[in-house]
């Protein structure tokens, strides 16, 4: 049967999305909420829209707040890994449409303490090598700089420490096991751990709202738990299906895996055709003329279900892709070339915003980035 | 029989020294050993002299660095707590009087940290006032200003974050619980918190000797566990007896168990008498007829023995005090009003200090402080 595992650590299977929601008790993204996310910001992101974005919790909170003039900020994070990739994207590109339509602050995480936690093998400088080529690549995205503050855990660890306590002293060994599946041969340091990630959903008296893949829902749950006794709102947050890896549309794209499931922000233009023209699983036939005949099915064919999600935003140019290919008139291999060219553009400007990105305002100088630096939370 | 407890926060029950080293695995401050620190220090502090310090682990390898000319650095530590009492000053003491004669670097760790995740109805601000109180009476002992940090964790993190991640990594759920008795039911910010409070000892790349009553053994067993995977020295420790109680010489002083247990740094001249006349236990008998025929037994008479650990230094005077007092010469009552006039003396010249202790030097612009504020520790 479809066995699939969902954890913030682990994700594998035939992802069933619909018993996600009922696993995790999340809510259905609706049309009534998306109706409420168009009168407020007009035309939907295609993630939105298209129904990639699939569950939530408390958005419709967020959207009451943001109808009553109080507003709402946006909180996302990274673990650092040597490689970002495409799939890294999807929450951050998001995050980026929703800071332009709410204009409102956005704290990015940069959770190297948990990085080095979760890999023995993982030396201090090499978490800090890897923090720094994700930030470049993450301010690349092109937040307002005065207002994002992307910080890493080991600099602002001092400024939310009080609150840390505050929170880690109401969680106890037994809420992580269940919540983490942590055992009692885990790591003290990463048993904490989960108490840090809750802490900047909690920088403003405000509402988080957090964009972000289904998988780091467990953080926000204990984020529910506590935040109300701490004096802060529980968080809401819109969560995401995974950007399926290029070897087929189960489980999720990841770095360490190897070449075959990921394209990264680094690869060339070469690496970018050779990669999908080799690994990307397709949905065709397995001869010409039984594609010109049968059609293909781009619900399995990975370079559709990567446009769809990602590189191809005009919904009528979509329409006509797939109509193409279930009609047998686009073949695999030309599937393959749009994609390529989509994705080759994007990496193309995504190299050229990295080289201008404002890392310095956004992590200290900005204005919200210097406010923090001033600020203790307790 | 003779039930006893003896773990950092709990003490209690008529202690069996000898049976504690034997329990714990540490050593008896020999002679030979005894020898060795009167070579390099001259004559010895009467905590030292009269075995009030009485089990070691590694003194040997401290002494034998202090003759190879490397030397060593000297650690000791404080929870924030309410009112601070005479038996806390011990280890403080004897730590004051090692830097005087090793003229070496000390750090004191003020966990505030721990001090809130150990207490659930203790807010931010009662640990931070409390912390305030308790530097202002550690400062007061007088350490050399240039070369001691006192330091507290919520302020000093960020610096050690690097090497307490590292230290944490290696230290797992099944070992706290071991060590300290945890359970799932502890608050994982408690859990972790042992591996904080190894970190000082890893300061510097010499040696480390920890001053401690015995009970605080057992950060250490997990920092000799794993200092040298990271790079660092197994730390030395000395351990103390406990200073007894007002009441009987069981258990340990406690500020919160109440008035009949403890001297506050804070109490007045007449709360001294009060007490000590009042809660006093007294080796001394029933009646002064029967008193001056059989005389006191000074080793359940808590005034003599505080004169023994802390009040007394003349070994003189204080054998002669004590063949007054099994001889009966001396009353109970004269017995407590000689402590009585001693405890005074000793608050009245703290009180003096704490007003002039140079509490600024020692945290931030010393010699050491200045230097360590500019440290990260990996």
């Amino acid at each position: 049967m479809n066995d699939f595992k969902v954890t913030p650590w682990e994700v594998s299977g035939s992802i069933d999305y619909e018993k996600l929601i009922k696993q995790f008790g999340t809510s259905r993204i609706d049309g009534k909420l998306t109706e409420r996310l168009e009168k407020a910001c007009g035309p939907l992101h295609p993630m939105l829209r298209r129904g990639f974005f699939f569950s939530h919790r408390d958005l419709n909170l967020a959207l009451d707040d943001h109808e009553k003039g109080k507003g709402f900020f946006l909180y996302t994070g990274r673990k650092p890994s040597k490689g970002m990739h495409i799939g890294h994207m999807v929450p951050l590109t998001l995050t980026k449409w929703l800071q332009d339509k709410f204009k409102c602050n956005l704290y990015i995480e940069i959770t190297d303490d948990e990085g080095f936690l979760h890999k023995r093998d993982y030396s201090w400088s090499d978490v800090q090598a890897a923090a720094a080529e994700n930030i470049a690549d993450i301010a690349a995205i092109g937040f307002d700089p005065d207002r994002t503050f992307i910080f890493k855990d080991s600099e602002y660890i001092r400024n939310m420490y009080p609150l840390l306590l505050r929170a880690a002293r109401k969680i106890t060994g037994s809420t992580v096991k269940a919540v983490f599946g942590f055992d009692d041969a885990t790591n003290i340091g990463l048993s904490m751990y989960p108490a840090i990630q809750t802490i900047p959903s909690m920088f403003e008296k405000k509402r988080c709202l957090i964009p972000c893949a289904i998988d780091q829902d467990n953080y926000w749950r204990i984020q529910r738990d506590i935040a109300e006794g701490l004096g802060f709102h529980k968080t809401s947050a819109i969560h995401s299906r995974f950007l399926p890896p290029l070897q087929g549309v189960e489980g999720k794209m990841s770095s360490s895996a190897g070449a075959q499931t990921a394209i990264l922000l680094t690869d060339d233009e070469k690496q970018v055709k050779k990669k999908i023209n080799k690994y990307a699983f397709s949905g065709g036939k397995d001869t010409v003329e039984e594609h010109r005949k049968l059609g293909g099915d781009p619900t399995i064919d990975v370079p559709f279900q990567w446009l769809s999600i990602m590189f191809e935003e005009d919904d009528k140019k979509l329409a006509q892709i797939r109509e193409d290919y279930v009609s047998g008139k686009i073949l695999s291999g030309e599937m393959k070339g749009i994609l390529i060219e989509k994705v080759n553009e994007f990496l193309l400007s995504h190299k050229k915003a990295r080289e201008n990105a404002q890392v310095e305002k956004m992590m200290y100088s900005g204005k919200l980035a210097k406010k923090m630096w001033d600020t203790v939370h307790e």
